[in-house]
């Protein structure tokens, strides 16, 4: 391989630059919240220069949104791609779990559920980043409930409604995040037996 | 009645201030969260001086526990007092639930569920304000889960958990504030179709 040119050299520094400082401000915003995040405050953090930081980003809000395209890519990454290797229906609905739970609890980012954090906090901030937020929330119940109706449709579960187990589903996992946080234990056998229930046998 | 002597009267002034100012700090803690509470900024907003509101509070920890004690009782008053006169068992569980509903929707605080806003803030920060939203959501479950267990001990639904069913209950209240809060229409559908699943006849 020939050595890249300057520019690209430039612009692959760029690249792990943008990574290394959204990798932590991924960390800031499911600790603290988006709205914690700084332009400043990763300059410090990092030992960066807060003008480099502001060539990657630009504002506050693009540090937002690109905070959250992240925390999306690294959730895909950590829960959904590993699942895929699962045969389609229960199996891999009971995959994506396992996933998420080990996600919530292991924790992938600092404080734990990013969009438990970060919903809670824009839910009542219209603009770009609830939008982002809001997006990737209903994509991971998409994908929760196309499984259902996968396992609904194949027999290997009773009827339900996927979308309704899918919604019911996502909240227990949320409220299992919450329990982690304040170290009750048992919150991982709450969504033990809420998949056990959902996923009955057919009669 | 007699005119109250003057120290009264500064205990009453003083009962009035703190119940305008816990109010407000309500109001900002359910929008922009409990961290976002400041003596300055309640000082600023109610035009209050702010050695006033330091008098009252103290720290700013001091204010944000007696935020989360006040808007506890607001949360009492609004949705559990009114159920206490449905008759235990499934007419509580739903008076309960149609109060939380109307106080999420409502909503009765600015920003919404004051327990979805501030626990996803504060599950992972240790500490007075944190020990006391986590009692006060382990009351609110508490209260679910004896109604629940009422309901079936009467014969009035079919056999269940209701720990756990308290538990998925209370999950898809909060996840239903969020929708609410995104402009989810689904929301009070979802809530009702959980209950409805939840509080299945005997066979």
């Amino acid at each position: 391989m020939a050595t890249p040119p300057p520019t690209d050299l430039r612009l692959l520094r760029g690249a792990r630059s943008r990574h290394t400082v959204l990798r932590h401000a991924i960390d800031i915003a499911s600790l603290d919240g988006l709205t914690a995040l700084s332009l400043g405050r990763l300059a410090t953090d990092l030992d960066i220069s807060k003008s480099g930081i502001q060539t990657l980003f630009g504002t506050k809000e693009n540090l937002q949104v690109a905070t959250v395209a992240a925390a999306g890519e690294a959730f895909h990454d950590a829960v959904v791609v590993p699942a895929l290797a699962a045969e389609r229906g229960v199996a891999r609905l009971r995959a994506l779990v396992e996933r998420w739970v080990d996600y919530a609890s292991t924790p992938l980012f600092a404080g734990g559920c990013f969009w438990a954090a970060n919903l809670a906090e824009f839910d009542s901030r219209p603009g770009p980043v609830r939008d982002a937020l809001a997006r990737q929330q209903r994509q991971w119940r998409s994908l929760l409930a196309a499984e259902l109706r996968h396992a609904t449709e194949k027999g290997e579960i009773a009827d339900l409604d996927p979308e309704l187990a899918a919604f019911q589903l996502d909240a227990v996992l949320l409220a299992a995040n919450t329990s982690l946080r304040l170290g009750d234990e048992t919150a991982t056998a709450m969504v033990e037996r809420t998949v056990q229930g959902l996923l009955t046998p057919p009669q």
